[in-house]
């Protein structure tokens, strides 16, 4: 029998909400908190490791149940708190943190990988996991990240992919010797003297890399690119979300090199 | 000398909270309400008329001031009741409604087209627009809309998108008629019975349409198309956003097609 919690009082609760909150916490335990059940498959599939699960009596699915962690039934209006959005699935659950390093990424003939820096915007870096993960790349590479990995609008809006894609953060001196290391071609998005991306070759090992919408990218990448790419932008605009242009480069090397040498 | 409006009980101020607010305050009254200078500079500069203005002073700049437009000046806290969003730029206007339509299009001898079937999120529908005009896309248009096209969420997601962007708001077969008559290729998104989209032929007047990510296309539509497309997924998520589908696809076009051939 699950244990059953009815007020938001419970330190467990309390520890939760702690969670959702606050970075440094999850910093600290090493713990992160995923919502919704879809989201939760995908944890479970890729090895995650579920400390808890915090569910409405009638989401407890046998599946749920017989996880090797700790259940929890709780009332409603013990979920309405913790839930950070507005769906109710009825299923919450606490999961241990993969650290992630370059090192430990998978290998891969010809890998693809797609590289941010110093991204801000917890959702544009969960949107760009997204665009990841259809393209099939290798990896998601954080340099000098300005959000933590399990920050909640991240995981919301990557539905997911934050698991399904390896997700690596260091610096950016540490990737870069890690690409040359590897053998590596570096594409730089950025206007200024940069060709069109899909005059680029893009079927050996690929890292594309893209700046923050505000500023671009520094100089340090600008410096060690192999190529500049740009995205011929023809409205009045000029403007592209980062997952959408992240998306436009690494469906080009899937065209490239074709979708079911990728598979 | 603006007029001075320091009441939230304001008639004017009540009226632009029900254009904000309401989609048939907009569709009687035959105008919308857009937040931001970029945004409003947009709109004036493709020829919107605008109806009248609501700035705190200090935004009120000498180009706003001499618009042939109602300016008004009010205070802060009658601007925090109007502001939509939270960055404060402290310009809302209200603009009257264009018309567009099939036939007020404008020509092009090889026309790219995106069309949505049935969009029900206004912010997906904003962030198409985006793409859209990224790719120097000739019209988008939105067969059976279940929302209105100056919903405040989708001239937010399009970020001054949806004044750039032709925007046609027509029933299928109104659209179907269209594209046949002129000679339009279809192209349909569809995983079942597709082939890849780099595959296909884009670079003749070319029409690419998109389902919702619910429940996709109509038979409709499928049973129109000269050709059904799709977007190779290669992780294990199988879902794309749709304005990140519809940049993937647009490019593509404009790849075959060479850039500067669009400009």
């Amino acid at each position: 029998m699950p244990l059953s919690i009815t007020s938001t009082q419970n330190p467990k609760i309390k520890q939760l909400l702690a969670l959702q909150q606050k970075s440094s916490e999850r910093r600290k335990s090493g713990l992160f908190v995923v919502e919704g059940r879809r989201e939760l498959e995908h944890c479970i599939a890729v090895g995650y490791e579920i400390s808890s699960v915090f569910a409405l009596e009638e989401a407890l699915t046998s599946s749920i149940k017989h996880l090797p962690s700790d259940i929890y039934t709780v009332s409603p209006n013990v979920y309405e708190r913790i839930a950070y959005r507005g769906s109710t699935e009825g299923i919450i659950a606490v999961v241990r943190a993969k650290n992630h390093s370059l090192a430990t990424l998978p290998a891969s003939p010809s890998p693809l990988y797609i590289i941010l820096e110093s991204v801000e915007k917890p959702g544009n870096l969960g949107a760009v996991l997204r665009s990841a993960d259809a393209a099939g790349a290798t990896a998601v590479i954080v340099c000098d990240p300005l959000t933590d990995l399990y920050n909640p609008n991240l995981i919301r809006a990557s539905i997911g992919a934050c698991f399904t894609v390896p997700m690596v953060a260091c610096t950016s001196e540490e990737c870069i010797t890690f690409l040359k290391a590897n053998g590596v071609k570096i594409l730089t998005a950025q206007l200024q003297d940069s060709k069109l991306y899909y005059d680029t070759d893009m079927t050996g090992p690929t890292a594309i890399v893209m700046g923050t919408e505000a500023t671009g990218l520094t100089d340090l990448w600008r410096d060690a690119a192999d190529a500049h790419i740009r995205i011929p932008m023809l409205g009045r605009l000029d403007s592209l979300n980062v997952s959408v242009s992240a998306a436009i480069l690494l469906f080009e090397a899937v065209r490239q090199r074709g979708a079911e040498t990728l598979r």
